[in-house]
């Protein structure tokens, strides 16, 4: 993309009040490349609520703009109105698979948090029962998915954003620059065994996300069959005989530790396996990788956008454990978002995130 | 009550499902004179189901009786047919004023957890919308109040026990020696700042018991009206002049602490306090009064049916802080309610409860 | 202060080793003013340690020069060679009382997050064992208590800032209205209920801030002799007799709310108390102020630097219950040591904090 | 064992000031058996203090005699004096391994909460730097690793129970009887990823039992290290390089739950590894096997003496994940330790722990 960097950009939010809306109203309304132009919020299609931003997020108030700003029964008319350029769709995925045809056909880029669109192979999207036509076929094969430490040009450059899921992300990021190095023993498959805050679940209210279900307290779940794992089969190129994801549910807001298991083709040397990460996210600021023996934990990450790495070695040099570490609602959810709008728009990928 | 102590009693329990209900029934399931006699388990009238007590509440399997029991859709007759003598109540106070007088009716005697029994002053009943009829406002009149250690004798010989709410279990014991004593300057008014997990707002999904609201946060609700607060009233002879209760949502699963601000009609001493505690409570094994300055705190309480007391005096000898801690679903709902089954068995009111 | 605000400053941190130190740090590297002119932090002065800021404290790796950057030993002789202008103290109070004299012999400012300075009265500077020498009775005169809403005039041209105290901080902003504006019944008193999060306790290893202690748990302590008392009563022109305050332990890593139980001298309305709320804070951006019958929640202030005001007034207008919020770390410590930093320099007194 | 059981036994606990010991202690007052003879409890060797034992915890006043029992300095001849049959022993196991032989030598049996008598294979020992004299070698080989699954009739008439440690029983009565049917695909290897509340890590105060640590937060430690090992390769006849166990730091304050990565020698049916694990268990009241696909959680065995096992099956039959859940003070110490007292003393190895 070689067009110039915009000074602003005007940006909508469908979908705020969520936890992950929440998070993104939060970064877009101190961003200081918006400060002039704040962004319009709107509740979900099936929420017809006007009211303060405020109100809904208490939070918010006194931060830039916040106090004047409403959320609005959403309309495509006041987005061409208003000359939106970058709508972000935090709705559940059904909705986005409508949705976003709809805003690139008016000419505005999207930045879809759901999971609408980050896989390109049906058997992977059934699990999502999300509709294929031959226009989303052809509309799928455009969307990038939106990790900027894997696919920043094409990033930089796309219309449709698939911003990635947050366990998806952790376990992305540990695992890239191991099977690009081809030092992974793909025969034993690899073990990703990840913990996520309660966040992760959404708003809605179920007896899982409870206080009394979730504190004090841990469970697996999905075991076998959780629908991160096209994104990692997808992302990695592997099958699904190659890896095998365990989500738990911790007793803590938010955050994403993921423990990942891994035998090695050839016996590795800590050296070779930190200068592998490290020239891997050599360019990538927003995931910092420990010197091993130094592992990362869920309390360095969270209210940030980074991703931390970790790892040990076997005394053997045969098998490796990664840590992985963000915070599920940030790096995994709207940060990541906010860091794909800034390549989007030609600025540099940490503005508004530190 | 002179008729000799029984060796067991029939007992059905309708509403099992929510946190009290859990409890009550691990307690009775492992009280040692129901050993052979296993209590009936309903679900509350508006579930139908019929499923085995230990898919409902997997923890309580391996207890004695626990994987060979059902909870079944209630009905009177069965209760009739098993010789049911004591009926727990755990359910909404509407249905509860429902269902206390039918069950009198056939003999059964009450035991009811909400508050549909515990008001004699129909202005305090006004705010939990409870149907007055002629014959209810007789049934009312014969109702006692289950806390043991100001009733002991009463809920001995009582057919229909209102058992207290945890909040005012915990301000009670805490208030009713001093105001017993005449200590207590009610012209400035005493403050109840009291403190409550999580399981008090019950099973039902609300936003305010969701983990996101509840962890890592702390808010006051209710401020001048909360429901209890007739309970405070009637109890203790108190004005609502005289005595202001503010509950808060603690980060917690269970546990109450309330923090109660007391000024003397004369200067007092550490000595005179702690006796009058001491006296009044000499009889009553679940109280236990800790010696100035030590304090109860919650983690010594939970999961117990004790009620701890504590307070400490201003220099002055004219301020005084009480702290009262309990476990908000035993000692202030399901563990009470078994100690007032006890009493009213004529056994010894701990038995099953340690 | 008329001289034109500077375009950075040169700081120095001592104590960063410690939750408040830690936070300042983050707070000092993001400041856009500070950009160019990182910190200089330092241990504290028992600490000899040599270190690079990132090993310590691993969240700040990836801010702007934070992995550039160590902490030292203290020395003068660099502060002064390095034109350093002011010096945060984050240190024990003995500490600062020492050291905020020599400072300010060299020309360097100092803000002090420590109780050495914050008490005019020799009493209730007593309950520090803080020594008392002709000099620093004269310094003491000087020093300029932290609070930017009620003293910024005097903050913009001090030499010498003392920082307030979390709680001290919480309960203060919630009456200096009230009482400005005559409205408190002083004869019956105030009661402040007080409850804050581990953090408060700082980083040193006790019992009392063990997992174990404080999990699951509330605790109240310090009953009728809490050290921050001493700031209540200068700061509101209140006597002993005239505010009680009893502080609780949290089971929760940060944040402090304050409930706050006021008699009225003449019957009030919810509006006029408002008013007094809202005119008193006009100017005040980091205090928000809640419409009644909205009350703060720990949850909304975490992590910011706002002070969260609401509260609710009996139906009869005599009783008020001020809730107050904020984040202990952050408005209780350093954050409001960057704002006391900003009006010093000539700054907004929101740069850098939201 | 043939001799017939006895009424009662004359026990004594060294090491009463920790969580164990606590639990410990709670169990013994509790249990119905012991309502006659209370037991002795003495500090630890170090700690000469001499207190109420209600002083010491005071969750335990109010339960059988704990008022009038005191806890002494350490010394042999009151044990002798008093007949002691059993000692407890909740020490550190360098001190475990001096006092055993002695106790021994007296005539009085030896339940060791540490770690010292546990392995038999002194490379395994070497990690915990226990000293090996030819008599301790003798000795050792006489220790009976006391889980009561595995080695019910050896417990029954041991004279020194190793009682094992909390992270190795959750893995081992996960693993065993699988193993046992030789299931296991052992060239894969087994991975052991585990997860235990901050009580695991014992009272003494360290910076990673903090509130401010392990609260919100995640983190693996000892990664290809962990003491609990050799335990593991011991009791289910396995080599290092068949299982690899990471445990994670929990923000819990009790509770382990371990998720286990199977692969299966063949393909088996969900019917096949429930039999395998029913059989095993059909004598075992404390072992709770969940049937699939419902999965343990902590919550269901916080406060028991449980260990819950579940296990989920992938669609092809050929990876098996088991979750094991227990309570790591309980069935990870203290009960245990009372479950084999049970067996010891010849009584029901259930009684005093539902």
């Amino acid at each position: 993309m070689v067009r110039p960097a915009a000074n602003t950009l005007h940006i909508a939010v469908l979908g705020v009040t969520g936890y992950a809306g929440a998070e993104l109203a939060r970064l877009l309304l101190t961003h200081p490349r918006l400060a002039q132009t704040p962004p319009l919020f709107f509740g979900r299609e099936s929420e017809t609520l006007s009211i303060k931003l405020t109100s809904l997020h208490p939070q918010l108030s006194g931060l830039p703009n916040a106090d004047d700003l409403s959320v609005s029964p959403f309309n495509w008319e006041q987005l061409q109105r208003e000359g939106i350029e970058v709508l972000f769709l935090a709705t559940p995925h059904e909705q986005a698979r409508e949705l976003a045809p709809i805003a690139l056909s008016y000419g505005i880029k999207v930045i879809d948090l759901s999971a609408a669109w980050r896989l390109q192979h049906a058997p992977n999207r059934a699990i999502y029962k999300l509709e294929d036509t031959p226009a989303t076929d052809t509309l799928q094969k455009t969307a990038v998915y939106g990790s900027p430490e894997l696919h920043g040009p094409a990033i930089a450059s796309a219309q449709l954003i698939a911003n990635p899921g947050c366990y998806a992300t952790s376990i992305i990021l540990a695992l890239a620059p191991l099977l690009r190095a081809n030092m992974v023993d793909l025969n034993i498959g690899i073990i990703a065994d990840a913990k996520s805050g309660v966040s992760g679940a959404g708003k809605a209210l179920t007896p899982n996300n409870s206080f009394m279900y979730a504190a004090d307290n841990l469970s697996a779940y999905a075991v076998f069959g959780h629908r991160h794992t096209g994104e990692l089969l997808e992302q990695l190129g592997l099958t699904s005989d190659q890896i095998q994801f365990t989500p738990h549910l911790l007793p803590i807001p938010r955050g994403i530790l993921s423990t990942i298991y891994i035998r090695l083709n050839e016996p590795g040397s800590i050296k070779s396996i930190q200068d592998t990460f490290d020239e891997f996210y050599a360019s990538s600021p927003m995931v910092r990788v420990r010197r091993s023996p130094a592992l990362p934990q869920i309390q360095h990450v969270v209210r940030t956008n980074f991703c931390d790495l970790g790892f040990q070695l076997s005394p053997d040099g045969k098998r490796l454990v990664v840590i992985s570490c963000l915070d599920n609602l940030l790096k995994g959810a709207s940060s990541q978002a906010v860091q794909n709008m800034n390549l989007m728009a030609g600025w540099h990928e940490i503005e508004g995130l530190l």
